[in-house]
């Protein structure tokens, strides 16, 4: 039997959590929620089914020093640093060939660094199973998130619920994918939500490299070319400038869009390990015990007659009068304060301070 | 003609202006407006009729060092340092000895450290006129102010608007003080603004260094043996060690009730130039010219739909989102957030602080 590898993904360069993330520090190295950054909570997650040894992150130049800080157990040459973010399908195309020289029947588990997931014994459950029909298929699988609320800021995935000859896993929750849909409105949402069919597309996914590898041929010939050209220098010394070529000419574009929704074999695996992808101060907000004024409080706070207000004091202590649902986070250099159910606004303010070149602020 | 001496009191601890003031720079050593402390600003405003040899500042040992910093051109030894506060008639008693010493006919020129005036040239002339009567009587001379709404954190003092013979500056506006009231509930302070005959209590006084001496031995027999005492010991050795045993003795009074409530040769001068004591966040706001959006800005700081808030965002960058009416304090180790009209509040944060011995931040 094949062994597993996990491949985290970790580019992202989440202005969406200013002023606590930074370009250096994004969502998937602060620590949210608890204890634990983001990326040390999903690769702790999967600790009993992949070891350090056989998990890869993939990020970028500016984010590298500290993922070898936050994951010193982790080999360092495990850690692949792309020279510019393209998207996630040379991200994980270029997995694939580290995972595949290593052991050419691995299974790749490919997972963002940044999702919260409540149910971590369902979630490894859900992924153990998708390993298997990975490790017995050529499919490819994605894990789709059964669906709480008409949710506008993910993509949906719509399965086919008939049950198929061929598809011995269908009673285990493992269907057919129809059509992957990009983030809806909120009319097409509560369709969706109705429907049934639709799951939350979760951004992880589960397959063989060789299996994926083969598909990049079919799909996106121009990048398989490329990496087919890159394998012979991997653990080179002209691994870094030809990264560095590969990068330069690749187009930048995801997985889902590249080779999902063409490729005939994609499965999805209904999962139900309460799960998101903590796409905002709000969603933090939403995810979080508060107590009873409703308040939410990480750090040193004082509140007078203060209501529902998220409060990350950082290393500050933050003293509130008199206000309501508020969101209020203090770092070093900068506080947000930032009325609830606005937060998707944060990224504004990243955008301004990038047109000035206020760099130390992002 | 005997010359003026200025006498500043800055010894206040001034916890309203958490986190901005704290207990080593309270209001008087912070900037509040524009350029320059409040203290600068009130040594400067006088600078053209008191010169800095014949200008007094007290205060206690917190805040001695920063005022030898904040106003390097005045001679060290006129920084008398209080070995602990006992309000204001000890101090201006102390003060006294230090002018009558250097000038028996001196004029004090008592002024609080930390308020704010518009019309400074106004505030000079209304000084200058109390200056002339306080050489030429043994009057005790207060400087009240034009009430322009009922203002419920301020005393006040009630005039006889009557014409006396021996009154020759009535037609000035220097007129007998009938009463002095504490602060008063919002109705009361209705009827003071009606009356027309109650002024605000500024807290400035002018008098010769030995008319109120004169004063305090009569109402205050207790605090004057103390300051004879201690008077052949000014600029000895055995000063700090004397001082330190008067203050050790005497009781914490207010001039006010010490000596102005009793005295019969009180006069009050009605000044009106734009003063304001700057009691609170609040007060601070209302003092404010504000944007478009109604929103007072100091330091960096981006705002989107957010109106009416005053944000002094010290040398951090604070970004607001969707709020309104907010009062947003950020200093280097703490923030503020307080509903506007609630500042009166900031100092129950205070006494949880000391309450905690969270020591770092008063």
């Amino acid at each position: 039997m094949s062994h597993i590898y996990a491949v985290i993904m970790a580019g992202g360069v989440g202005s969406r959590f200013w002023p606590r993330s930074r370009e250096r520090s994004p969502k998937q190295l602060i620590e949210i929620f608890g204890s634990g950054t983001m990326i040390q909570n999903t690769v702790n997650r999967i600790q009993s089914l992949v070891p350090a040894m056989n998990t890869f992150v993939v990020t970028n130049r500016l984010q590298e020093e500290a993922i070898y800080r936050q994951l010193p157990f982790l080999p360092k040459e495990n850690v692949l640093v792309e020279p510019v973010g393209r998207n996630t399908a040379p991200c994980i195309g270029l997995a694939a060939l580290w995972v595949r020289q290593i052991d050419p029947d691995g299974v790749m588990l490919v997972l963002p660094a940044d999702h919260l997931i409540t149910k971590p014994d369902e979630f490894l459950r859900i992924v153990q199973l998708a390993a298997k029909i990975a490790q017995e298929t050529e499919s490819l699988l994605t894990i789709g998130i059964k669906p709480t609320h008409p949710e506008t800021g993910y993509g949906y995935i719509q399965f086919d619920d008939e049950e198929h000859a061929h598809n011995t896993y269908h009673r285990d929750g493992v269907y057919r994918v129809k059509t992957f849909a990009e983030k809806p409105n909120i009319e097409t949402a509560q369709k969706f939500l109705q429907s049934g069919d639709f799951l939350w597309n979760s951004g992880m996914f589960v397959w063989k490299a060789s299996s994926i590898l083969k598909e990049i041929q079919v799909h996106m010939p121009d990048l398989h070319e490329q990496l087919v050209a890159l394998e012979p220098k991997l653990r080179t010394p002209e691994y870094s400038s030809s990264l560095e070529h590969v990068y330069g000419i690749i187009r930048s574009i995801s997985i889902d869009y590249g080779i999902m929704e063409k490729a005939g074999n994609v499965f999805v695996v209904l999962g139900d390990f309460g799960w998101s992808d903590v796409g905002s101060w709000d969603e933090v907000f939403r995810l979080t015990n508060p107590d009873q004024d409703g308040n939410a409080i990480k750090g040193h706070a004082l509140l007078k007659d203060a209501k529902a207000n998220y409060i990350d004091a950082g290393s500050k202590f933050v003293g509130v009068i008199g206000v309501e649902d508020l969101i209020i986070i203090s770092t070093d250099d900068a506080v947000l304060i930032c009325k609830k159910g606005r937060s998707q606004d944060v990224k504004e303010i990243v955008d301004y301070l990038r047109r000035k070149q206020m760099n130390e602020y992002l």
